[in-house]
């Protein structure tokens, strides 16, 4: 769909962004190279600003704006978290206020942060609100523009700036995995890779109470709807229309996790990588573990987006089972004299 | 000192050892730069290969070895953990059998470690045997060429590498922060420092279990002695007396910082930085989270070199005491449908 995104949409994008984004590292760890059997090459969005790649799309989404000469009033967004800091932070930027929608259960930490980079949370309950619906009545009483999480052209060349650094960093890979919510970030990876890297297999990961995204792409058909219950609360949205026409023909498929293989994931970024990833983020890491053997990269050059590593330590320990008793603790914690 | 170490031995280690370590990222974080109240920017030695900026003088020592045409039949070192895998790692890539000292009490992950790469582990009780002794005697049964910890210009100088990256990736700094444990690591980068940033002041931070390092400075003579119970296990070693020799006149001052100074700045590195940092590799953002006022560094630009990463989640949660009971595992693991 060359026609929603262009390479050259991506490359404007980054240009744009340049100086207001992190250029990431690539991370690398021969103990998880052994681990996953492949050579694993990390794009580490969780060390980019606001924890996440959303301050990619984000950021381009609002630059896009105020060169066009469009300066709105206000910015929106609804977001269960990521999106949320990202639209947030970068509106204080720019001297914008921001107003973003915020389900209550989203993570209190993605909340308060949200909050800390100065914009005003308004709580609605998932079962009784339509999140869009209630944009909509935001913008029109604010006057406000909204800046959707992914089924967005300027939202998608942003994200895709992410798979542009790693190509340049990373040299020649055989695959790049790249964990899917509403498939903004593989949508943009997706472009970039055809364009400068198109002998690189895109692979999306997702949690297997989602699994829309695979559906689409094996369907060749949009599938999308909500996710159904897991830790990876960045990936409960359902694949975008947009970023599936987008998608479709570049990424070769979407695997599936259990809950239980991104906990092993984010185990293995932090005893490994020594990078703290949050369930979503550690996603593709998840995919590739599982997954592997049958995808045939056993041995192979893999790059895998971290997409965000925003996680309270608590629900850190609750999820990788690493929470101590406090008999553990106290063997733990002091230790003898030298 | 300049007998000792000078800025061409760490300018030609940084040659030596180029390929076979990780030239580490400069991370940022605004949420960090807001909690200490200085502009802070990390080096990430925990994202060293082997998790340490240890790597850098075990590589130097290994190779300024071979190049000198003295190939050991095999190295040996005795250390509680990150120089004890990095020896490992520069031997096995050298094709040198390695013989590693540890003592019966180091963190498991950190032995498990040093045997997944290779090595011989000799296990010790630090109370029934003297190590220095054990490893001249492993020297003389092996013929292997020991690799000291910190006192010992060739791991001085490769260890100082760090703060050259650092001074060349981030710009002026007005003080660098730097965990001291014997020192090896403070002493390569106070030459460095004196050389291409002298107006940097640099700064040590020790645990307060310690201390021998800023009694040293503060006398102005050598006070090595082994630290007292603390959690910062890589920090337990005495101040050596080549590494004060290097380190007198270019440190300013050692800090000292409590064990819950530590699990705080651990627990920051984690929520705002997204890094894994062991106790003693926070140390040096301790000493910063703790003293950036008495010290003057108030909205200063600060380096703050964090040493390593190697320590495993249970031992994580145990010290920043975010290990949850089985209720908050059931109310942070299942998050709702969407």
């Amino acid at each position: 769909m060359s026609g929603v995104l262009t390479i050259e949409a991506i490359r404007a994008s980054a240009s744009r962004i340049a100086g207001a984004v992190v250029r990431t590292p690539v991370v690398r760890s021969e103990r998880l190279d052994d681990l996953v059997g492949t050579q694993v090459l990390l794009k580490a969005e969780n060390l980019q600003r606001v924890g996440a790649f959303k301050m990619r799309g984000a950021t381009n989404a609002v630059r896009v704006m105020l060169e066009a000469g469009e300066r709105p009033r206000g910015v929106v967004a609804f977001s269960s978290g990521n999106h949320a800091q990202a639209v947030a932070l970068a509106a204080r930027e720019h001297g914008l206020p921001a107003v973003i929608l915020m389900p209550e259960d989203a993570p209190p930490e993605k909340r308060a942060a949200t909050e800390a980079y100065g914009a005003e949370v308004r709580v609605f309950d998932r079962a009784a609100h339509d999140r869009a619906e209630m944009a909509e009545e935001v913008v029109r009483e604010t006057g406000f523009a909204l800046i959707p999480p992914y089924d967005d052209a300027r939202v998608m060349a942003g994200q895709g700036t992410a798979a542009l650094e790693l190509f340049e960093d990373a040299g020649p890979l055989d695959a790049l995995m790249v964990p899917i919510g509403g498939g903004g970030l593989i949508a943009g990876c997706a472009v970039a890779a055809a364009a400068v890297a198109p002998d690189c297999r895109v692979i999306g990961a997702e949690p297997d109470a989602s699994g829309d995204s695979m559906r689409s792409l094996d369907a060749g058909t949009w599938q999308g709807e909500p996710s159904g219950p897991t830790i990876a609360d960045g990936q409960q949205a359902p694949q975008g229309q947009l970023t599936f026409e987008v998608m479709r023909g570049l990424v070769e498929r979407s695997v599936v996790v259990s809950d239980d293989d991104i906990a092993a994931a984010m185990r293995a970024l932090f005893e490994r990588a020594k990078l703290v990833a949050e369930p979503s983020g550690a996603c593709g890491l998840a995919g590739l573990l599982r997954h592997a053997h049958d995808l045939g990269l056993a041995g192979a050059r893999v790059g895998v987006v971290i997409s965000g590593g925003n996680v309270a330590p608590e629900r850190f320990a609750a999820i990788t089972g690493s929470g101590t008793s406090a008999q553990e603790l106290s063997t733990h914690r002091p230790i003898p004299k030298l």
